[in-house]
C-alpha cells in the first residue's frame, strides 16, 4: 500500500503516512524516526510537544483516496450500485473498458476475482498501473487497444463500458460476456443511454437505467439540512443482461 | 445455488430452474426431464412446440433475487455505496447487526472474506440461516443475541449497525472495530442519525450521512422520461471511522 | 364558488359543503337546514349529538381540489414556478393550449388579468368550462381550435404549451408573445424538450429546462424521514423568452 | 419599473436599460440618446457599427432580477410552490414576516391584492422599501415590529413565516388569519419543520412539509444531462390551515 500509516491527532485530524522511514512532524509536534519504526503497532505515541497522536494501519479506502487521476473516477454510489445490482462476487471475472484513471478498476479489482480492463490511451493505462501498484493490486490484466479489438482470455460475468462512444462495444460483449452476465453502461448523457437500448438487438435484456442522486446532510448543533452544494449529476446507469442465442 | 439453472425465451423472459431432475413446463412447450439432464453446457434446446429456448448457468443475483424476507431488504443503491464508500475488499472481515432477511449479509459475504451477523430475533436468524444455504454462503458466522452482547471473535475492518435502536451498539463498536475502522449506521428516520451522531465520542469520527435517491428511467420508442413510481426513500447513511485513543 | 362552506371538526377533519340548503349530516351529528341558513358567519354550531364544528367560509384552494378532472392535471410545483419565475403578475395576459382539465387555468386566471384558452378537444373545452364556473372564474377566453390556427386578440406576456406536439406551437408563438414576454414548454419527455430547442430559430431566447422533484416528509412522534411513497415525474419545464427580430 | 427597457443583440444577449435619458454603448457599436428618446415602441435601431438592436419593454421579471439583496431571497420554486399550492388569488390578503430583502414579499404583491410585511431590522425593511420603488410596487404595507407585536389591520387569507425562530410567530397567527386560512413555514432545517409542527395546538391543521429539488438541465448538440452544479437545498416548507374552534 501506498499510504502504510495514519496519524490520527485528538481532534481526530487524519494524516496518511506514505514513507515510514521519515521522522513525522507536523502542528502536534515531532515524532524521531527511530521511535516510529519500533512502534509496529497501531497505539499512541507522544510527540515532542507533548501531544498524543493515534499511530494505526492505513485502510484500502485511505489508499483509494490518494489515487492519482486525469479524469473524473466513478464515485462509491455508481460503482458500488453496479457491483451489488449486479450480484458480483470475489469469484467474478470482470472486464472494463475505458480504464479511466483506475476508480472503477479499483474497487472491481479489490472485490472480484480478476480484472481486464481495455483503454486505447497509453497515458490513461500508465497512470491505471501506476495506482494499481500502489494499491499493491495484483489482479488486473491491463492492455491497450481499442474496444473493437477487445480479446478476454475468458468468458467475463460482468462488464462495465465507459467509453465516448458505448456502441463501439456492442458486438465485443457478445463474444466477452457469459450467457446470462451483466453489462452496465455509464453514460454522463441520457441520449447515450437511449443509443445504446436502440443498438442491442435480441440477444441483449435491458433490465433498467437509472440514476442515482446524492444527498449530503449537514447534522450540526442546531443544522440538520441537505447540504447547500451538491454534485448535481455523474452518469446514467444501464443495466443489461446478455442471453445470447447466436452463441 | 438454489436457482440452478435460467431458461429464457425468445422474448427474453427469463424463467429460473430450480430443480434440474424435473421436466419443463411454460407457454413455450415442453422439454422431457431426460434432455434436460444431458443438456450440462449453456445451449439452445428446443421445446415440444418448437420454440428455442436459451438454457443456462443462474448467477447470483438470480439467487439474490429468489430470497425469502420477511422485512425490507438493505437494497442495492445503499449496500453497494457502502461497500465502495468504506473501501471493502475480499480480505475485509465484516459484521453486521441486525441480520434482518440477509439481504447485506448476501453482498458482504459474497464479497468480504467474513461475516459475523448478530440478530437478536431467532426467526430472522433462521431465515437468514436459509438464505445463505440457499446461496451456498458459508463464510457467514450467525449469533443469537443482543447487540450489547455481541463478542466478535476478532477485529472488523466494517460495522453495519441496522438495528431499531442504533445507539444500544455504539459501546460494542469500540471493542469491535479495527483502527481506523469504518461504521455504517443505517437509519430509516434522519432523528436516528442525529442521535447516533450526537452520541459518539470523540473516539468516533464522523465522516457524512447522505441519502441516495434512485430514479429509474423509462426509455422507449417515444418516451424518455423518469418513472412516474418511485421509492422515495429507504435510509439515511451515516458513516462513521473509529480512532480509539484509549484502547 | 362551488364548495360554499366548510365544516371542520374537533379532530380538524374538514367536510365541504355545497348546498346550503340541505341539513347537514356526518358522523358527528347533525344540524337542521333552518340553523346553518342562519348561520352566516364563520364559527361553531353544536350538531345533534352535541359535537362542535367549526362552520367556515371556503377557499379557493377548497374549490380547486373539486375540480373535475380527465386528464393529469398541471400541479402546484410546476404552475407555482412557471408563475414566479416568468414574473406573471396580476396585469398579466396569458395564453394557453391546450385547456386540459383546467389546472393551470384556474391558477393563471386567479392570478393573472386575462387566459386565452385553446384546446382542439371539445370535452376538454365542456370541462374546463364547467370548472371555471364552478370556480365563479370569467376571465377566461375558451376557443375550440388546432394550436396553428390560434389567434389571439392581443399579444401575451406568457404562454404556456403543453400539447403532445410542442412543436406545432412554434409559428403561432411570434404572433402571440409580447417582445420579451415568457413561453413555458410543459414536456413529459425530455426528447420532447430537446426537439422545442432545436426547432426554435434565432427570434427565441432559451433560457432553461428543468424538473422539479417534491418530496414529501413524514414528522410523526419517533418519526422523521422522505415519505416512502413518490411522484417520480410530471414533466420538465422549458423556459423560453421571444425577442422577435422580424417583427 | 427600475429598467425601463431591454437592447437585445442579434445572439440574444439582453442588456437592461436603466435609464431613458442617456445614450446606449455596448460592443454592439454606439445610439444616440436622441434617437432613443424617439424610440418609444418595440422594434429594431440599428447602432454605429451597423448591428440591429432589438429594443423592448422590459418585463416585471428583468426588474425582478435588478433586486438589491442582503440576504438569500426565496427562489421562485419555493414561492411559486406556496401561491399555487395555497391556491393564492388577486382577490388575496397576505402576510409575511421577517420581510428579508423582499423576493417573496415582490411576487406577492405582484400577484395579490394586499401584502403585509413585517420585520425588526431596520436595514432589511429599508431595502424591501426600495426593492419594492424600483418595481412600482404600491400595495405592500411595511412595518418594524417584532413578530409577537404585530397587528394586522384586517385578516389574512395566506401568512407565509420565514423567521430564525418561527415558534414566536405561532400565537400572533390565530389573531391574523382567516377562518381556514393557509399558513406556510419556510425552515432552511427540518428540525425547525418538526418544532413548528409539535408546537401548533388543535386548532391547527398540518397539511404537510415538502421540499422541492430543482434539476437544471444542460440540452446541447451532443448534451442531454443534469446540469453537473445545482443547489443542493434551500428550505423545507411546511403547510398548515388554521381553524381557529376558540375565535
Amino acid at each position: 500500500m501506498y499510504v502504510k500509516k495514519l496519524a490520527v491527532n485528538e481532534e481526530n485530524f487524519v494524516q496518511p503516512i506514505i514513507d515510514l522511514n521519515l521522522s513525522f512532524n507536523s502542528n502536534d509536534g515531532h515524532i524521531d524516526r527511530e521511535i516510529l519504526i519500533k512502534h509496529d503497532h497501531d497505539g499512541i505515541i507522544q510527540t515532542s510537544t507533548g501531544k498524543n497522536l493515534l499511530f494505526c494501519d492505513a485502510h484500502f479506502k485511505d489508499n483509494l483516496q490518494s489515487m492519482k487521476r486525469n479524469a473524473a473516477l466513478i464515485i462509491p454510489k455508481d460503482i458500488g450500485f453496479l457491483i451489488a445490482e449486479c450480484g458480483l462476487t470475489k469469484q467474478s471475472i470482470v472486464m472494463e473498458s475505458g480504464s479511466g484513471s483506475g476508480g472503477a478498476t479499483a474497487h472491481l479489482a479489490a472485490l472480484c476475482k480478476k480484472v481486464y480492463s481495455y483503454d486505447n490511451n497509453p497515458k490513461h493505462l500508465k497512470l491505471v498501473k501506476e495506482n494499481m501498484d500502489r494499491l499493491e493490486i495484483d489482479n488486473v490484466d491491463l492492455k491497450l487497444c481499442n474496444i473493437q479489438e477487445v480479446q478476454v482470455p475468458e468468458l467475463v460475468d460482468f462488464a462495465l463500458i465507459d467509453l465516448p462512444d458505448p456502441l463501439l462495444a456492442i458486438g465485443i460483449l457478445k463474444k466477452t460476456v457469459k450467457q446470462g452476465g451483466y453489462i452496465a453502461f455509464y453514460t454522463p448523457q441520457i441520449t447515450q443511454a437511449q443509443q445504446v437500448i436502440e443498438s442491442l438487438d435480441n440477444n441483449f435484456r435491458v433490465l433498467r437505467t437509472i440514476e442515482l442522486i446524492q444527498r449530503d446532510w449537514v447534522i450540526e448543533e442546531g443544522k440538520m439540512r441537505p447540504s447547500h452544494s451538491m454534485l448535481g449529476h455523474t452518469a446514467f446507469l444501464t443495466i443489461v443482461r446478455l442471453f445470447d442465442k447466436e452463441r
